[in-house]
């Protein structure tokens, strides 16, 4: 790599990346997509360099004492970078979302006036110790026509520093500016700290990881931040719930796969079904191995309940685990929900009109459902064709982020000499 | 008022803005109109309240020595009431931004989804001492379905005193609850900087006012904010730029509305034409009283011009002042542009095509123009009904707000039993 990189500044790296960022911005797609086949060719090509450098990673991660989930998230092996190759290529087929004309009128003066997507210009990204996001976010920002400054985990520091190298590699191959995907890895918790309040330097900071980390950026940066992640989801069974489509949805919601943000936490019940419907609902439960942690009336109705704590109403648990009450009616769920949500997704079991249209109306989350799985809030499900993250914000975007939440627009104004009267 | 009001404390009026925005979320369009026509009268009703306080804030404010300017802002008369109810009236005229189907589909599995404009919940407003701004932001928020909490400046509490208490009134009138507009302006500078702390209670901050104010509530708070405001707008005269177009544009830009965000601050010539432009376009505005800062090649090509400093290229005068520099070429134009710009709008005047698309797709401004005032960036001017103010951020929203940047979306998922596979 160039020796600039090596000796450049944290304020040079930045300044680097808004020139790159100009330059992105009016590249073509065609030269963006080239940009992304060099950088997926070049992932497979560099195994070699990149899995020992995961493993140096690995065993310093094993000496620390990281958990077997924390070191199965930074593992990289041959099929997963195969995977990533795959996820690069797919970024390269989907839409450019910049210059698309997003809305435009001809003004009564005769002015034409037209909003067009533009890249933001520099990203920002602080992350944990997953060496496939470097990856995904690189060629998401590429396609998007922004420049990306990386701020990965530092227990995958030595997999990150190969796979930027092979990044701007792959971007001087195709004659891109390879400060276009920078990392600040060497300047440490400093250079977190810095990426958080470098307001003219970077346009949008994206943090991905836990609440803990998400919420340190949400503290901590005067940049804008879009906030991504947890997910306290509910799963609300109306008193005109099917038996069948109950099982099913609460199972698939927990169960297919319980460590992401779209999984259920909390199941709400209507008294007057909770003991028809908790008893099938919570043995199919049981049988792929959760652990119910219900309220009193839960309890009361089904054994073997661990007593649920107030905590439990607002934990993500991430795992096998659900929290289960029974409410007095829809009020009371849509209280609950109000109260512990976190936003994310929140679905209603139901065959009764009034009420589906009254939760879909009155629950304040990013994706509200009726008689589906909460699994299905989901940038692929969506049809979106990439995984940006699933915003829990209420500004610029909310719910599963797609390639053009990732731009901002500009008004192009044309006039023939106009002036205000 | 109701009592509860004046002992609330912050919290509990935060929590009563949350529960009036549940409530403002889901009621009519109708209903919402006619609590902006009862604010309406309610503003001329009670005329002989506000402006008794608002004698009184101008009182203090000549005994602490305001400047004639602020005290311009701050006064009301009758006038200036009624061109604030019919401001109200305007806004009840214009589309409910909220409801509206952003986009939609029905997935390959049957699933149908629908992205739907929903309120924020509460927006908060920071401001100087313009008591019009009380009833626009209300006036704006209400119409979008959001509740609005209001830390006015202290110089105008009196006046916002009176003037919040008629908003709440209007809103008991016609049956919403009145925490639908609160103050926060009796819990003094501690009320502001706990606004700007208030995650979970405000789901965006809006500053209007100074560029001071504006940082200090975007490196402030940990609640999003839309940054709105500072113009160093530039105009560049093209080497083929009309001198008529030229003349007009410039003074048009820098002398209809000076004090304003969208005027003109700064022009930069091409070396070749600066000789026969800038003597008309400088004659002109010296018309109209303009004093011209100018770099050292306007010096020489016009008399009695003040040197330029540093200091001025990035200085947003607000004033009958111009910064004038002679630049080499369109790139030189754009460099200076992209180094002392706040990225608001800026202008060419060209009669060349490839020149003026370039500006177009190279300058990175909320608004870029070509042959056209820089005075039309603006919400009024590009048929948006309302002036919510101008975002100079890209997160959200870019370039002139109207009632759909003050909401979010949310995603409605229907479904008949749908897991994920």
């Amino acid at each position: 790599m160039p020796e600039t990189a090596v000796a450049a500044t944290f304020t040079q790296k930045l300044e680097a990346s808004r020139a790159a960022a100009r330059v992105l911005a009016t590249v073509t797609t065609e030269q963006k997509n080239r940009a992304l086949h060099a950088i997926g060719a070049a992932i497979l090509r560099n195994a070699d360099r990149i899995l020992p450098a995961n493993e140096l990673d690995l065993a310093n991660a094993r000496e620390n004492g990281m958990s077997d989930g924390m070191q199965d998230r930074l593992r990289l092996d041959y099929r997963r970078l195969e995977a990533l190759e795959a996820a690069v290529v797919q970024v390269a087929s989907l839409d450019d979302p910049t210059g698309v004309v997003v809305s435009g009128t001809t003004l009564a003066n005769g002015l034409r006036i037209s909003q067009v997507r533009v890249p933001f210009g520099v990203v920002g990204a602080i992350y944990e110790a997953r060496p496939n996001v470097t990856i995904d976010i690189a060629a998401l920002a590429l396609k998007s026509g922004n420049a990306v400054v990386l701020r990965g985990g530092s227990a995958a520091e030595n997999t990150n520093r190969v796979l930027v190298d092979l990044l701007q590699g792959a971007l001087i191959e195709v004659g891109l500016p390879f400060e276009a995907v920078q990392t600040i890895d060497e300047f440490g918790r400093d250079g977190a700290r810095d990426l958080m309040q470098a307001r003219g330097f970077i346009d949008v900071l994206i943090p991905r990881g836990s609440a803990e980390l998400i919420n340190t950026v949400v503290s901590g940066s005067t940049v804008p931040v879009i906030e991504t992640g947890a997910g306290v989801v509910h799963i609300y069974l109306d008193e005109s719930a099917d038996e069948k489509t109950a099982v099913d949805i609460v199972h698939n919601s927990k169960v297919q796969r319980p460590s992401v943000c779209n999984a259920l936490e909390t199941l709400l019940v209507h008294q007057s079904v909770a003991a028809t419907l908790l008893p099938p609902v919570i043995r199919k439960l049981r049988e792929s191995g959760v652990t119910i942690h219900g309220d009193a009336r839960t309890q009361a109705l089904v054994p073997d309940v661990v007593p649920a704590t107030e905590e439990d109403w607002s934990t993500e648990y991430m795992s096998l685990d659900l929290a289960v009450r029974v409410v007095d009616d829809l009020d009371d769920a849509i209280e609950h929900i109000h109260r512990y949500s976190t936003h994310h997704t929140e679905s209603i079991i139901t065959n009764d009109l009034a009420r589906a249209e009254r939760f879909l109306a009155e629950v304040d989350s990013a994706v509200v459902m009726v008689n589906a799985s909460t699994r299905f809030t989901d940038g692929g499900e969506f049809g979106f064709g990439a995984e940006v993250g699933i915003s829990t914000q209420k500004l610029h975007a909310r719910g599963p982020m797609g390639l053009p939440e990732l731009t901002s627009t500009k008004w192009v104004v044309r006039g023939a000499g106009h002036v205000r009267g």
